[in-house]
């Protein structure tokens, strides 16, 4: 659903070409200082417009529309919305009959029995994660002095990211990438086993970013090919500091003290230039697919920042839940 | 926490040696044939006793002692418990002072200010698995006719595991790998995202289970390094049928009626024969530890029931939420 | 928290002088019929104007800026918000000292450590009911041929309701009453206890309500002075229908398929034009408080609406969740 | 569903006549002391055996099988079983087709398909409070210093309680009453509105007992006759102390650190020892059902302990919510 979180509680709404995106995050504490300019630096990564990203441009001017007095958070829900402007309905229309492979128009109709709002992906879309990356601004906030950064260490293979993405453009094609995520600082103790490890909780948001096609943390898919001895990172220090970190800073679930790194991969953008052969639910056949709007040739460009904020949002609400001492 | 599932809800219970272990299913549908002979069979595929896995012999016989009545759910909780009988807690007596690397002695005595059950990892103890697979089997019988198979596809890096475990019994080592699990029969429909997709909801639970490090589903790492026209499975007739199934039979979250198909990373088992340099607590220096206890040497070859249990319980929950056609 | 529900999820934020208040359901079915129209009738029901209601004047007027595509509900979230126009927040700025009596202005204060938004009463003012109400209307569409109907059958004890409302005006003080409401067609099954028997969950809804103090279902409070030969309702055909109806329509927390009915009692409002003696934090001594800004002189005039809205909700949930023939 | 709570957090399981009656406590702190022994006070009190209460006799000796170790809580799931051992089914193996009056026979039969364990009522049966009470004993531990009290204080409309008993045993009836409960030495600031205020989640756990029929906090019914002026409670120093308290120690869904208290009205019992008129599923026709078993005259006399019980399990989650000072 459209929920989550147990004590900092998100709530999102919006479609891409309905009239806002939204979201609401209950069990934010009273007292942090909270502005509309906040949201501002990472909304600015967030956007489009660079090389590799969608020429679609929405100002992304978010209004807080509850939960903020006298420039504080009150302890009620704090709604923040996003007003749609640069929409291009009419992109769309046909491919209520011919699905876009890749996207979710063909399970979208049939779950939702045809009523879907299908205009840019509707509630599927990408632009949801306005609403992660706002919540995640709130977040940053709550865990300080967590630090939490992400990069986009790969696309399609290279470190050499400029030159896949001129590679990919002048294909007409679309790219995906590797994106990590390290997250430093953080306290002992977060997480609530045995459902709710520490992976288990951040993956689940992971996995709502559309896009992304798997996750690893520390030594990843590599511990498969590891001895114990190898990978058992040897404790230090009476503080928990290991010698490796291949645990990525979590022992049963529960943070340990050493720093939370974890590395996802994120699929290229279904939406391509190129003509595809795709079936037509209408005429009954298989028929060549050219999509319209304007896409990003690899949205990984974009998603550290809403990696980011998932990872945030899943600490905060371990921090608000944890009795720390 | 130790609840998960929104419909078809668990609520595990127990420790490694204490007095038992158990899970509550709560939301299973009345009408459901049910005995305790049904859970044999996957219980006989985790128990330990091949080579590579420990020697600690349990009957797990389970005892239902809710929720059935006259042979079938009654719709009310079902609760199965095991009780605990070959436990030799004296092996595990000095870890408290001295934690074991890549174990939750450390982060489970922070956490729990000192009062966790430490003997045989306590609730963190992979036997907990054991309610996982009880809940699998009921799951299973609920997503009907949907089959869920997962098998142990590489060891150590090595496709011929027999020789891996061999290998890793003679270096006195513990080796991880790789699981591979597909869902056939799956209707279009599953998951509720935005945050509910079917990718979020499976990796949650797969993070729980003990010692694993990774998840991809379809092409998953793979994903980042291919473009848009190749990873884009197209759709080949009205049933939703792809040419390919990169996408590992969800879209936008939700299944779209190709088979599901997601691999997992298991970590070598933490606890190994050979001798260990970490940290004592008390002594307050770096000090050799050998584990004693009885352990896996690939806790992997364990894992395929595990995962399978956890898959079907995601399903059975999307399964009961979900108003399919 | 600023959430209820299991499969007909309601998140409420906003302020009596804030920005604006509102509401985003999830889980409401796609393909049911919704347009800004259909909240006028419950929302003229609840506005203020009438004698004995407070003459701030609101337009409140819904917006839906979600979840709503060519007329019919997507399945997405669908929200609905309400700005706030006629706000005069002078009036209350010297009560952060002076607390009301009766109010949650020392308890918000204390709770959210002088963060809260104060101004007429903040996130606890009544006027977030306008979320209820809306996501009632919602709810009485999903529930159909379900019929809610509640009135206030008593103000200050007297069934001359008119009278009672004039007597107050006169004597500058303000009343309560008892507000009855009944449910028709209700199908059999609804209800999932152990926890959420269907009084549990009403009674959590309508206490969430400002200013209810009680609740009774059925023989309510009279049943505690009833032989049991008198209080058992005896069946008296194959559909359930029985010769008498103190148990409400529920027996063991599920709709028996007989009316459900229940009385909820709603205190006299808080504000009154009378001058109070309280005690005033800044100076440290009980003082005289006269209550500025527009107020009802009896709340539960305006409630009405508010219960059948909050009994549709809860039944809108049990409707979707349960699985009946 | 059977599960309650957010941070301390309840499944309960089991049937009148099956293997046993159990509850898992998730969220219990760690650190708490706790023995088998601790739950006997209450669960005297509980227990039948007195006048006007069923013959049925158990042990009722609870058994912790999870999350204690060296006799205190470890922070994992705590599960306290009790085993039937008194149990007279074939009392019982007629009233599948004639319903009992009162009970949920007809609408366990209906909801659950006919598969429900009609046996005592199963899951239904009012043994299930053995759980609470056991999670109350735990609960009221979490919440020190706060002392909860609950009381009948009339059965039958009447004072003399053990003059209405002898009554109701004379005449082959069942008799109701009323149960106050209280609660002293509370902090200000437990409550989570705007859904779950303080009477919000009390009254939804009262109302999982069952033949609760009613409700009501501090002036309850009678605040609906009323005026302002009487009812509001002045505040009389800086501690938020009142001079009256009809409020119930409550604003806003706060504690506001005066005394909480509450009435609810039991219904009599269901099963009477007198002949009743009631349709006959099988036989199609309304016909005599005389009831044998064992059942309590009055089981108001057995609520006070269980009324104690859900108060405290209301209080601890709200008091492991809240973020005090």
């Amino acid at each position: 659903m459209n929920n989550f979180g147990r004590k900092f509680r998100l709530s999102i709404f919006g479609e891409s070409h309905g009239k806002s995106v939204g979201v609401t995050i209950d069990g934010c504490p009273p007292g942090i200082p909270v502005s509309e300019e906040d949201f501002m630096p990472d909304l600015d990564r967030r956007r489009s417009g660079a090389k590799g990203t969608t020429p679609r441009q929405e100002k992304d001017l978010p209004e807080i529309i509850s939960g903020v007095f006298n420039g504080f958070s009150t302890g009620a829900p704090l709604t923040v919305i996003f007003k749609n402007e640069d929409t291009r309905s009419k992109d769309y229309s046909k491919l209520v009959e011919h699905p876009r492979p890749g996207h979710a128009d063909f399970t979208g109709f049939k779950k939702y029995k045809g009523f879907n709002d299908y205009r840019g992906g509707g509630h599927f879309s990408a632009r949801l994660t306005l609403a992660l990356v706002s919540a995640g601004v709130i977040a940053k906030k709550i865990i300080q002095p967590i630090d939490i950064q992400a990069n986009l260490i790969k696309v399609n293979g290279n470190i050499n990211i400029d030159k896949a993405i001129d590679d990919a453009i002048a294909k007409g094609e679309s790219v995906g990438g590797i994106v990590e995520c390290q997250a430093l600082n953080i306290p002992i103790g977060l997480g609530e086993p045995f459902f709710d490890s520490v992976e288990s909780v951040i993956s689940h948001l992971v996995f709502a970013i559309p896009a992304i096609k798997g996750i690893e943390f520390g030594s990843g898919f590599q511990a498969a090919e590891m001895y114990g001895s190898e990978h058992n990172d040897l404790i230090i220090d009476e503080s928990g500091k290991t010698k490796t970190n291949y645990a990525a800073g979590i022992n049963g679930g529960i943070t340990n003290g050493n720093n939370l790194i974890f590395r996802i991969a994120v699929k290229p953008t279904s939406s391509i230039a190129k003509d595809q052969e795709t079936f037509n639910l209408k005429s009954g056949k298989v028929e060549h697919l050219r999509i319209g709007g304007r896409h990003d040739v690899c949205v990984a460009l974009r998603v550290p920042v809403v990696l980011e904020a998932v990872t945030a949002i899943a600490l905060a609400d371990f921090f608000l839940l944890a009795d720390l001492d």
